[in-house]
């Protein structure tokens, strides 16, 4: 970590050795201003965006961290927290600032600002009080880091991620909302927990709208490879559909369970966005269920909305999405969520 | 993670694939039951508890990690909340329960719970509340990990660490307080944020009592190699005592300072933490200032007192103490905060 | 890494720093000889053994890592070479000896030794020369590391693993051969530079006979869990049955080809092996296709053969056999492997 | 990995999935051309060549690897081998060529190329072998990657690393050799088997010229903080100067003695070059001992010439040299080498 407030420390009537520690060699020049690392700023250093901005250093993904927040006092205490812990980490610079401005030239930026969703609210009703956050956060980020992919996740976060599109003049490639990412990885869990197998050999997609709307793909789960649904047809086994559908509700559940439980959700999320972070920096090219920018999709033509779908990632943001078979009533699902979200958004005169 | 109680959520009613998913292969025999894995417990779901069990896992240290909390509640929500990331991580199993049978068997019990420190209280105030509560905690892991190791991070960590060892009746070698290992990790970024290098390659140790009396070891301060004070001799810069002397201050300070900003301290404990259990668990015989029962070292001879010291640790817990030169002043200091602890043992009846 | 053969060029008339730098607390205990950390023992130390010994101690799987092989002279260079590393690696203790006393304790052995495979051979014809080589390896090992797993490299595979399974008594659970696993990883690999997508995202198998006669399991390919033959269907893609086998013949061609062009392969073996070695050792119950105990499976009941079908391994070995369809064509081809194996076997007189 | 020549296997007749599988959303704009990512590329694929490659890759420390080397099977075997890894490993695109044109735009060059150190063989006698070779390699890289960093391996690494800068003509910070990085390693690793410590908590430098003229820097030696020889001062404890020169000359034939045993070296000095790569590329501003233009420090006055010193390594290269203190002896040492290889300069018309 470089330089920061806290080195001051040491003065007044400090000792500086920097000057004697080290000598120049001969011969130098300054290295190319294009040569340059990665940088993530993390907008909200609420539970969610601490989460996320620990799991980032701890996974290494970044050379350089910004964190902003309108709280002065606790955005220093988060930093310095980090900071202490510099012994024992990779040597990442990181930064805290209630200006914009210590996000310049960022790859990445998280936005986690928002109100908390409170137990029992549905992510709809947070928009209002959201939307006029977002008109504070996007411009400054748009302006500071005009090369930055944008990730978001506060809810509600299909329509946020929408919301910050349009204020930041992006292309859509690079408005990506954190969606459905960690429904899915719910999903995942839960048929692992069951089968008893790892849940990184559970391939299982929940797409759509985050959270009560969400639609869940049973036809693209796959266990180790095994289809599942061709699996119990060919083993001649029966099923109920509201099996399958209590599993979904279980998924669409477990965020409530969590904020009832412990007031709030922080490692799941972070971890989720952690991994985000990776396929897109490290150009990785893997496809994750994300809220993209889904007109023309499966019939998806009145107007601009954000729906997750599984989208691959990489260094350009969104490189495509995943050509999915959709049964016909997961489609009008869709549709319907499309419609639903439509409608918030013509409210909001964006 | 295996079946935990969130897989009944797929029943009544529900679909068991296990026996039809998996077919057992034929001349097997279960594994030898000496062939076991790593387990750590954490006791206490705090923040710092937390930070240190989120650490734990994104950093692949155990293959089992069981939470242990009074709140049912709360230590079902951080759990589910670790769980619902099984996609993103390795595979671990996540228990929780406020019964300590949950811990039985780990080869590391993490002692996290205690009050939390308030802004401005001393460590020492902290005792009388926490050497109750650990007559709660020590004799059942004791009990069901008796060859675990005990890693005691709640504060006032010294007083602590003596009480768990007198109340487990482990050996020494097996009973560790966190300590000063934090300490010298704010130490080490405070000096090489000044000096703009990485912290990993400053070594520089603070001793004795974890708080305000500790004691920062200057001449072991090297910087790549460099041993800061004969280098100064060397180059013949001159620097006051105090100049020292303010360093130490703002390490006693940091602690302070992030607890008045944020109201607690996570992260780096959480980080500090998760390197011990590395060292102790992976075999690393690393060297780290932590607790330890002192008495025999620098003429403290009076009685059972735990202080850090640089302890090398290993699979079998503290494998020895480093044998470092002291100053007579460091001496000096050290067997007074010895005094003062004994001071407070002696009152507690143990 | 411990005391070595090495330090002994500190003598004589070295210098014995050990008893003087470090001295025991007091009240210490030795570590309860359950607490045992994790050993892994490499046999053969040819190009296939150095690049899985060296894979595995840079992903840090082992505490204590041993190596074997009749030259004794290779032996210690390779041992020496990889000591030299070791203040950039956490610390694992590295033997290495002629002598299998060496393996003792060990959880996992991995026999590499084995005639290297010619350019051009097919791996059947290695099979009488490796056998009679089996008679001195695993033995030992079965004496020194009782409660090992097995896990056998060598080619021809599937019967060197047949072989290890009789010369040892082992139960199955514990015998495993690395089939197929590098085969599906290079089917993987060509799907995914096809699609310009991470290979991860690329679920495929090859099962059977680890050579020439393996067999693709179409059904089963799914990229970022869309099942790709329905996904064709469902887009009314045309596609040849040869297209499907050209793909199969360029995996089957890929290892020759490596072999033609560096004279052996190593690296892609060194990782898929090293990944069998962290889902055994750290309990991932991750699916992998490898060389299991066939009898049973799809109606292969002459007798007691290893093919490679998906297995979910853990600590306890293979855990069980993923229950997944096969057409009647992929099953027509398996049987026909088992018979060719059998043959062979009956002519070994073991 | 992206499209590669392998993936031609896949056609004629292929199937092209890709424009299937993937739709493009809409309002998508191109990544910005300075959103780069990182790449290194490895001249010569012999054994260090491959070694360091594959280190680098299984450490992930690079998002785009290119192979260079005059053998074009042997080339292509290498690439293949390592891609077929892909499934284990995180994504990096691979590329091999004998033309230089596939560096284009590295951010790190490492140079390997050159003949093998034959048993016995002095550093010094490589030369006039590989400065003709320097002259085919070091132009093409300076035009196809201007802005990188050049790292020499080769050995006698000092003279070639001077032979590059001056082909190279870049700036004297981008031109380091690997210098005696690996023989401080060796250092350390002797030093941490005879204490039983992990090496980790070892520091020592060999700095000087890398070979049989080091220098070995004694009052640079400490372990877990504690400087050994003031310790030994302070235990009271004798030792003879000849004891130390035993460890060194251990540390010189160590490299000598792994060459004799088993042809080369490779594993140890591809861990060492990683780590460089990686305080390099990941602007880790950590020092080690490599080769650097040391004219200007401890009175090398009379000509441009590269010696290993501790260096502290960034983003830009070389960033300082850590201004330790040598005795008398020592310095006269590094003059006495510096003057030796001054003299072989001289005379390579450079």
């Amino acid at each position: 970590m470089q330089k920061s407030a806290s080195a001051s420390s040491l003065g007044p009537g400090g000792l500086d050795l920097t000057q004697a520690f080290f000598k120049p060699i001969q011969n130098t020049a300054p290295p190319s201003p294009t040569k340059r690392h990665t940088k993530i700023s993390v907008i909200g250093v609420g539970n969610v965006g601490m989460a996320i901005a620990q799991t980032i250093l701890t996974q290494d993904l970044a050379d350089e961290l910004s964190l902003v927040d309108a709280k002065a006092d606790k955005l220093r205490g988060e930093m310095l927290d980090l900071q202490h812990a510099a012994a024992f980490l990779p040597r990442t610079k990181i930064n805290a600032s209630v200006d914009y401005s210590v996000t310049a030239g960022s790859d990445l930026c998280i936005v986690t600002a928002g109100a908390r969703q409170n137990p029992g609210e549905s992510r709809l009703n947070l928009l209002r009080r959201n939307v006029a956050l977002f008109s504070s956060i996007i411009p400054p980020l748009a302006k500071y880091a005009p090369d930055s992919i944008l990730l978001i996740v506060s809810n509600p976060v299909d329509l946020l991620t929408y919301v910050a599109w349009k204020l930041s003049g992006f292309p859509s490639n690079r408005v990506i909302g954190s969606g459905t990412n960690l429904d899915s990885s719910r999903f995942r869990f839960l048929i692992a927990d069951h089968l008893d197998v790892n849940a990184q050999d559970v391939q299982a997609y929940i797409v759509g709208e985050h959270g009560d709307s969400s639609v869940a793909l049973w036809s693209s789960i796959s266990v180790g490879g095994v289809p599942v649904l061709s699996f119990l047809k060919n083993q001649q086994i029966a099923y109920e559909k509201e099996t399958l559908e209590n599993i979904h509700k279980a998924v669409i559940g477990s965020a409530y369970e969590v904020i009832s439980l412990k007031g709030y959700t922080s490692w799941a999320i972070g971890y989720s966005v952690a991994s985000l972070a990776r396929s897109l920096l490290r150009d990785q090219r893997k496809i994750h269920p994300v809220s993209v920018l889904a007109k023309g999709f499966y019939g998806i033509n009145a107007g601009d909305v954000f729906l997750s779908l599984p989208a691959q990632l990489g260094r350009g943001g969104v490189l495509g999405v995943t050509n999915i078979h959709l049964t016909d009533e997961e489609v009008q699902r869709l549709r319907k969520s499309a419609k639903t979200i439509l409608e918030y958004q013509s409210q909001l005169g964006l």
